[in-house]
């Protein structure tokens, strides 16, 4: 049972399931629908896919994700940026609306569960942590910026192309004059209104009695108002035969199981998009998945994380979806409904399938436009500019790598500006790594304690070079460790001795050893007694089958202050040696 | 003044220059030359280009290191691994022997200077710290391996081609059947000569009454011994008509300066292979460089250095010469051999300069077999197989970096092992970096100290959990930090105060300071206080604006002990008063 639990973490959570709960799950999952079905035809259309995949994408992974995965209120499902990137990803493997392009969203979302679950497989959960914030803030607000301009088009009603500024932009003002006036009062309308519902609706329905909980919800409506409201004055007014582009035909039915038949040139050239919208799929998820789960004592396991991601988006290839994963605003709504565990997921499912089933003809006569809006607004709320203030004012170097993401992202692509900022934030890490912070030190009279020279008024001795690094010792440091020591000799020939004091040193690797033997010897032809200080247990039994060991012409000492009341006394006892002679 | 001898490094060696040190530096440009003519000779052997270029490129570099380097001591010139990676880097860009190949050793020498410098100009000296040694010993060990095979083909007498094992092997057993005897005779009997100079001729000469060190420098000349036996004897037998392939025509003088013509699509071609052999290059010469400087506390500045060597590289190209470094073994000789200054390097190059003028007609009949045995020689003293023990012993990690390395050097190649060493052991690092050492603290009876609670008898209190990190934060290790918070509120339900002591975060990142913020407000939702204790002045001043020092629901305080104190008093007048109601 317990084994059954950890592979299913499904179990734990419907340990002691009652009425109470279902009631909670089932009013969640309402909202959720209902906030899912215009993001679902969007997404996809965002993705370049038949607005049926979207719906798709959304049944047999929230299944998946609910058997598999540990956050019990993470909505998983088409969101906004897997679904540009898969967009990206495919422009040059297939036309859009061809059934190549559809294959090739599917094989995406297949690569993708695929390397999630080998990743799980591998507990690499971790590794999600070398994205830095910055890199993932900066990486959503500008794709969000893409995002919303490429949906300009729609609302425009013209047709532009590309996916960063420098195509999108000169695209979008060539097609102005061809704007379609309709189109463009619908779009603007929705756009007006779902701001307005997101400022003022909830605040509104508070002031004509709701309660603030139920108000909150009830905005949440105004993207599914939004669609009833534009199909009902498209139809009514015959308004697509008029220039208003809309959904059209959409298949009614659940999909049947299955899988394109996949080339492994389709393989090879989706594998490394695959992976980027892998990597940064999770990462979006399980920052909103912790978050959700710290608020009740919950655990998200960040390996079991890929695996239910994994299995999502094998499950949303297989219903014919294109790749999904967590996403931010709906899990948070999911949440606020008051989901309680992974049923209100498979719910939600149902009222999609339900919706496949039975509304499809309906969206005939949706707007592009309508949909479009949708995600303009949505992703609006994702562009956060306070990140380069945040930044500036905090680290040049987190600072360095919103601008390098950002710039990027904005003129050179989704793929290329992640890569770019995950370079730069790790390239600028392993800088910073290889210029740790080294301080001599001296001793605080009166007490056993040794502090910074610069800093304190301490005691040292002529002949004594005391000095503490505050890393570990690894290849990347040292170097400068070696340098800052015989710098320092350069500058003062009086040093018989140098003490290194060893207190922040949690572990020392085979190049560290080999720069701590080679400066030992340098040090002995110079005269100089080489000493270590307060080496920690799993240092020294690195240390001790050296060669460095055998050869070490100090001692070690158990205390710096042992280790400078020794030696000094040894210096003593040489010069009143000397001047006795 | 200071600022000429800060760019010309020379300038400050040459203050107080004697004829004592005037001695002492050209007995070492004596032996140095010695020992670089069939040196020099042998690597344009081994990078595909005619012998005199090897001469060439052992004059204008060694002046150009001598006005702009730092060590006193390094020798620069052609080097073995160098040469390797130059006929790696040139292969599939022009055939051996044609004036193609020639120009494109040219330009690779050309770019590697050229970047040096800027490498130099924008001080990027520390980043060859990240080249772990363990990557670097494996790289050489490979490398050095790779080379003693590429050169049996001389041995042999035999054609034989490629430059990994899986090439060159196969080659040279298909080639075995046409071994030329006089050929392999001349080759053995070089190596056997050579092996024995470097094992027992310095003993032998100490016990027929040489003093140790004239009889280590007399073995040094052992190589030039070998070629002008070996000249003779072929010049004598005529043995280059009896199919010993011999150097031939070298063409006498010195260079004329100048640059071929260079094409962009050259030069793209060559930038990748010439940033890598510029990086190993300057990391060989660099290690040798501080070892032999720390024996007498000169200083190597290493991003002096970086222009140095870019000026040796670029200067090597001016007079059609291919890539150069300093080199170990011929740095350790010219130390040995008492160099005191830069100016033994510039009598080495004088020496050079004099063999092309006057000695090249000599050269027609060297045979190709002697300089194959002077490199075989010369490389089989890299090979170091303890690498494998001693990192095995040491640290899981640097055992991976070095088996990587050396497997891709031996199979896919020079540069694809380098690359993998150096992905691996950075990998191996991040990977560790996200999981830093964190432990729950208690405090130790009747002191202040607070201590690991698995490993001291400790004083804790069941509503406080004290813990400590011992890592700077930054984004590669919060999520642990949150993960292992959270998973200790989850086991644990009667903890409301967490106390993170800070003594060992040097500094803290972006992503760090987002994790504490939102920590606080989990920590605040489940009715858990959150205090900070001995944070250290940097990570206050950063902290200090920020959103988490508003919102922060507990208090910083200077010690954990106060922390822990107060907090204990706050707990238990807590629980007074609720068992006073």
């Amino acid at each position: 049972m317990l084994k059954l639990s950890r592979y299913l973490p499904i179990v734990a959570s419907l340990k002691g399931y009652d009425r109470g709960l279902l009631a909670r799950d089932m009013i969640a999952a309402l909202v959720v629908t209902i906030m899912l079905i215009p993001q679902s035809l969007a997404y996809a259309l965002l993705a370049g896919v038949p607005p049926q995949v979207g719906l798709y994408a959304s049944m047999l992974p929230l299944l998946a994700y609910a058997l598999f995965g540990t956050s019990r209120t993470l909505s998983v499902g088409p969101v906004a940026i897997a679904s540009l990137m898969t967009a990206v990803a495919l422009k040059d493997v297939a036309e859009q609306g061809t059934s190549d392009y559809l294959t090739a969203a599917i094989v995406l979302a297949l690569l993708s569960g695929i390397l999630l679950m080998v990743m799980g497989a591998l507990r690499l959960g971790v590794l999600a942590n070398l994205l830095s914030h910055s890199v993932v803030s900066g990486f959503i607000t500008a794709s969000a910026l893409i995002i919303a301009l490429s949906q300009m088009k729609h609302i425009l009603g013209v047709s532009a192309h590309g996916d960063t500024l420098l195509e999108l932009v000169p695209s979008l003002l060539e097609a102005l004059p061809q704007t379609g006036m309709l189109t463009l009062g619908m779009g603007v309308s929705v756009i007006l209104f779902l701001l307005f519902a997101r400022r003022q609706l909830s605040r509104l329905l508070v002031r004509l009695g709701a309660s603030a909980h139920v108000a909150g919800l009830l905005a949440k409506a105004a993207p599914v108002l939004s669609v009833i409201a534009t199909i009902l004055v498209v139809y009514l007014l015959r308004l697509d035969l008029q220039g208003v582009a809309v959904v059209g035909e959409v298949p009614q039915g659940l999909p049947v199981p299955g899988l394109p038949a996949v080339s492994m040139a389709l393989v090879e050239q989706l594998l490394m998009p695959a992976l980027v919208i892998s990597i940064i799929g999770y990462v979006e998820s399980i920052s909103v998945g912790k978050t959700l789960a710290a608020r009740h004592r919950q655990r998200i396991d960040s390996d079991q994380e890929l695996i239910g991601l994994g299995a999502a988006n094998v499950a949303s290839a297989v219903s014919g979806g294109f790749p999904v994963t967590g996403g931010f605003s709906r899990s948070v709504v999911n949440y606020d409904a008051g989901a309680a565990t992974q049923l209100a997921g498979v719910m939600t499912a149902m009222g999609i399938a339900l919706t496949a089933m039975y509304l499809t003809p309906w969206l005939f006569y949706l707007p592009r436009a309508t949909l479009a809006a949708t995600i303009i607004v949505a992703v609006l709320a994702l562009i956060d500019i306070s990140i380069f203030r945040d930044t500036w004012r905090l680290s040049t170097g987190d600072f360095i790598a919103v601008l390098v993401t950002v710039i990027g992202t904005l003129f050179f692509g989704v793929e290329a500006g992640v890569a770019a900022g995950v370079v730069t934030s790790l390239g600028l890490h392993l800088y910073h790594a290889t210029k740790p912070h080294i301080t001599e030190v001296g001793l605080i009279a009166g007490t056993e304690h040794f502090r910074n020279v610069e800093r304190h008024s301490v005691h040292t001795h002529p002949e004594i070079f005391s000095l503490r690094i505050d890393e570990s010792l690894f290849f990347a440091n040292a170097g400068y460790l070696e340098d800052f020591i015989l710098a320092r000799l350069q500058s003062d020939r009086q040093i018989r001795h140098v003490i290194l004091m060893c207190s922040a040193i949690n572990e020392i690797d085979f190049s560290a050893l080999e720069m701590l033997e080679a400066l030992n010897v340098a040090l002995a032809e110079l005269g100089i007694t080489f000493h270590l200080s307060e080496v920690k247990g799993p240092v020294l039994d690195a240390i001790k089958p050296s060669a460095f060991m055998q050869e070490l012409t100090g001692e070690i000492f158990l205390s710096q202050f042992q280790a400078f009341k020794t030696v000094s006394r040894l210096v003593s006892a040489t010069e009143d040696g000397l001047s006795g002679l």
